[in-house]
């Protein structure tokens, strides 16, 4: 079905009240959730709200808790989130880093001790749609084995880059696996193979079988050893910085997967260059991409970002796409 | 055949004065090379050798060119390598982040119109060694078919990350390519098959066979439109940053790949925390990935950085492992 960002947006923001959010807060991360529906990504907009409202019943996320700066040093600050919503936390970190960006060139916040931050690419278009370059990644609990080995030891471990380019900046929002749990059971409910492999079966072979790498939990990182050394170094170095927790130390039930740490970093690349040299570069760079030569005739290979601008433009148009059964349960939510 | 270390970079050292570079700067490139031997990565130390020759001799490095600082604000600036021989730029650029760091917190320099860096890794290692954590990548030339595409519009784009942690530290060094075109030429050479798929064949099957993608040139992106979109956003923020060259405006002639731009960033970690709680996480998240369970018992997964420092403690002790004719090269450049 489809629905009125509106109504969405304030569906979501009653729920979140009766969950214990100030009204300030609640109307944040109720915007930050419908938009993640609005551009598509439907596994991390009100389809988690169910788990939040459990962590929040079973004390892993404290729906009052804001973060707090525990220390500064020039253009870096170390955050604590004293496991408050993810969203709001996450969304402040990123709003301070772009404020030490514009007097420092380049900022960093590292947060330690937050919760879930949701759809990961929502700081990265803010970050863009603010003129700020930015990257940001958070930890996980652990839920890939490390490249040479069967049993998870590293987390997925989002990773965001966003490059602002006017109404159309660059958002690259990927996890560490080829595929998350969530679109393996989609697969598989369908009845469908992987369009490439993601995982491996229980004879140690690679599989296109979603249910196959569901039995074994040996999914794949993205680029076999290099994204299970890069998903180990994000976390040391979000640990590091943050001074919170490294993903083996993080609980490995998913209803308590809390106590995350994340790295938001903001530049101003108006700070050292001028918009017009940027606006030609990255026009000409995007226009050498739809320029290859597609696999598919017709269509044109695509730069992170530029399909969730298709799909924003049609759900604010027609009404966002959402699941029934689970904008039903937004109404249950903290009653 | 195995040589001495110091013999190795005396023996690079006396090549690159023969190529035009003064002695203090042919001294640290030629250190830099050695050491990307000593560290067993082979493709990119003395086997680089004659094309760094032949691009003095064609006009697409200047040996005698330093880099220039062009642009400075707070915690970044921005330099042009004018180019000058990658290397020396490259590492005194992440010696200036550290610098920046040091007064800031985190620090970054974007270097523009450089030419090839050798090993990414150097730069990871020498901010690592000094406490320093660190990121930095190169663009490279149009080698790599963005995802849904079948002709190259993305470089390869190497990322380095690295983490301080005495006389551990944690350096990852990925390109964005699954293999290099210099890996799939070795095992096609040797008759072996890849030990992952590393692109797709004629029929645009994915495949393992590495001279089926030789022909093809549709060499496989790490984690298929994961290290697409990574790569686009790598080379995009690069070029802006800096104000140099983006992927497309890069020659396509290996042997003229030339004005590339680079993104040197460090963190100074004791801006924020102690080294005893950093040491403690580092060694629990190490530990977690060497206790996962292992595909082949008695082979235990590895953090990056790892396999480089025992290869390191073999090459010191019995020699560092060279191509015979490829060291027999270096006694003819520039004669």
């Amino acid at each position: 079905m489809r629905i009125p960002f509106a109504e969405l947006e304030g569906g979501i923001f009653e729920a979140l009240v009766r969950l214990g959010l100030a009204p300030e807060r609640a109307k944040l991360s109720a915007r930050l959730t419908a938009e993640t529906d609005r551009d598509g990504v439907r596994t991390h907009g009100i389809a988690r709200l169910p788990r939040f409202a459990d962590m929040i019943a079973n004390g892993s996320i404290f729906p009052a808790n804001e973060p707090e700066v525990v220390g500064s040093f020039g253009a870096m600050e170390r955050w604590t989130g004293h496991r408050g919503p993810g969203n709001v936390a996450a969304y402040a970190a990123m709003g301070r880093a772009m404020e030490l960006a514009k007097e420092f060139g380049l900022g960093a916040v590292a947060l330690a001790d937050s919760t879930h931050w949701q759809r990961g690419g929502s700081y990265g278009w803010q970050a863009a749609d603010a003129g700020f370059a930015a990257m940001c990644w958070t930890n996980t609990m652990p839920n890939l084995p490390p490249w040479g080995a069967t049993s998870p030891a590293l987390g997925n471990n989002p990773l965001i880059l966003a490059i602002p380019n006017g109404r159309e900046p660059i958002v690259l929002d990927i996890a560490m696996s080829q595929f998350s749990y969530g679109t393996l059971t989609k697969y598989r409910e369908r009845g469908q193979q992987l369009p490439v492999p993601g995982g491996y079966d229980a004879e140690g072979k690679l599989t296109t079988d979603p249910g196959a790498i569901e039995e074994t939990y040996r999914a794949l990182p993205i680029g076999y050893w290099k994204g299970s050394g890069l998903s180990f170094a994000l976390d040391v170095l979000g640990a590091m910085l943050s001074g919170g927790l490294a993903t083996h130390q993080i609980s490995v039930d998913p209803a308590r997967e809390s106590g995350v740490s994340q790295i938001f970093m903001a530049v101003d690349p108006l700070s050292l260059g001028t918009i017009e040299e940027m606006r030609a570069m990255v026009a000409g760079a995007i226009g050498s991409v739809h320029a290859a030569t597609p696999v598919d005739a017709g269509d044109p290979p695509r730069y992170p970002g530029e399909g969730t601008l298709r799909v924003r433009e049609e759900n604010l148009r027609l009404g966002v796409l959402v699941d029934e059964s689970q904008w039903g349960k937004v109404f249950e939510l903290g009653r």
